[in-house]
């Protein structure tokens, strides 16, 4: 299979994602289109040996920068880096799109230039995170910051097949994120989800799942607006920041402390790679007729590696025409 | 002062009510009044040595429970603790009520029993929370699952005068929770606030804060609709409990984890309890015409200890009398 990767998306591009192709291309055996000014990517290939007859540059002269308008610069940019790469999807030249540029025009991308599969109202943003049961995907991490009840049934149903296809749980269960654990409890559109998700038969629903047992793992698929999603994702970010930075240095204020740390630190290093939600291979674009990997904007070549994996599973598990094939049906069983 | 405590509110009342009572007596030297059955609390209380002038119980024969529907309980419940305890503020019995019942219920008494200072339109709940570089406090934690965007410029100026009678601080920053820092992201009620908080001169207004620099504590009032505060709160609360138990369990994995556990127990345990928003107190009711203090539910004899410390703060500062003089102006300048 091929992988489009936006050459030119993310902070440390072209250097890090031309080195994350490269590693890619041997791990994984994937072929590589890297999107962006010829010469530039051209220059970054030439410090590595690899076979060179899975990578080919497609020369792409503009870059969408983080300030404009996502969907003016995907409609009038068609020359951008991001732009080439959901083109070669579009086409059919590549299976996957990966790139860490802005997510705007990512989504603008997915939605304009890919489209949406037949049926679906609302793309949206997810990612697997890890919790401490197991991993937990929440849907949609920021796609949409206004949504209507209709649109959480259908992130339901995006990730019940993407946990069915891709992490082989045949049932997955499905929880609203609310403020409450009692069906009454909420705003207007848990409680009206609610109702729309309990009646939904080819989902699992288990109810409402409040922040506090978010990370804990043993919910499978958490659905919510986009707006909720990302402000659960950012506190998460944060808040093990700061823990992390705050314990390393409530343990160096004393002699002790300090050289219990030395003796800890391979653990929590350890624990900190594992924990570390960018080794996932970042977000998803659902709901859209191809596969979108929206690779962290900090991605060094070791995330890009993993969001050029991520899409490689992708595709190998038939995500894709399986959700498809559900949604023409009308037909979300559960096992 | 005179402390209204709702003797039978919380999972441990009222053996950790009561508890908690006797030692803030010893060590604030508030006066404490005991809402709940007459004989029950009597017994409690007769477990202990103290100052009799200073701890009286007001007989109250119902219990609100958490099933009920809060604003019936309030108002049918006449003999109930709580409503008990509420009276007593509104009669200007007592200065501040102390409750570690249900959050509804305590906030359906807030308003039908003391009432909304004039020219507020929600009360909201606040807490003080410990960050990175400092606390800052989160106002709505979910008192209003829907609002106006006016209202979070109730909040801002709650939370103001909070920070300036009672943290000393005259010149707090005010910071919209958002899904992004430029002044056009987020949802509908982000949009519109934010143009209603750059216009009101009498708060310090820093624009949006994203939820991953909220734990950070650059930034001393946060305000959002009560949905979003609430699951800032709970994210904060489960990510801090997951992260400590999965840290602990990476530790224990090995031998050197094992020993090098042991030496940073005494830090981490004191760091715990620095950053413990339990010792902050609770959270208090704001906007209304009177001093609410709402305990957590699981509270032990030290967290009502701190409940009642926090009311009687909140009473010497003189937050009630400041906030109504500048609401009843319409006036809240800034230093």
């Amino acid at each position: 299979m091929r992988i489009a990767l936006d050459g030119m998306g993310g902070d440390f591009a072209p250097v890090e994602t031309v080195k994350g192709a490269v590693e890619a291309v041997k791990a994984y055996g994937v072929e590589v289109t890297i999107t962006g000014p010829e010469e530039i990517i051209r220059a970054e290939l030439e410090k590595y040996t690899y076979d060179k007859s899975k990578i080919d540059i497609l020369d792409a002269r503009e870059v969408i920068s983080l300030n404009e308008s996502p969907v003016m610069a995907i409609r009038r940019k068609k020359d951008s880096s991001l732009r080439r790469a959901m083109d070669l999807v579009k086409e059919g030249k590549a299976q996957a799109v990966v790139s860490a540029g802005s997510t705007g025009a990512l989504l603008a991308g997915g939605l304009l230039v890919i489209g949406r599969v037949k049926g679906v109202d609302r793309a949206a943003l997810a990612a697997l995170m890890p919790g401490k049961n197991g991993h937990f995907m929440i849907i949609d991490l920021g796609a949409n910051a206004e949504v209507k009840p209709q649109n959480l049934v259908e992130f339901a149903k995006m990730g019940t097949v993407y946990f069915q296809a891709i992490q082989g749980v045949e049932s997955p269960q499905v929880g609203l994120v609310n403020i409450g654990a009692e069906e009454e409890k909420g705003n207007e559109l848990t409680k009206a989800a609610y109702q729309l998700l309990k009646e939904e038969s080819g989902i699992r629903f288990i109810g409402n799942v409040e922040p506090r047992e978010v990370s804990d793992g043993d919910v499978e698929i958490l659905v919510c607006d986009g707006f909720t999603g990302n402000v659960i994702l950012k506190m998460y970010e944060g808040v093990v920041k700061n823990l992390m930075a705050m314990i390393k240095e409530a343990m160096m204020s004393t002699t002790r402390g300090k050289l219990g740390g030395l003796l800890v630190k391979p653990s929590l290093k350890a624990f900190m790679k594992n924990h570390d939600y960018k080794e996932e291979g970042g977000a998803c674009l659902l709901g859209v007729d191809g596969i979108v990997v929206k690779a962290h904007g900090t991605s060094d070549a070791r995330a890009f590696m993993n969001a050029i994996r991520q899409g490689k599973r992708f595709h190998e598990s038939g995500y894709l025409e399986k959700f498809k094939e559900k949604m023409e049906a009308g037909n979300f069983p559960v096992a």
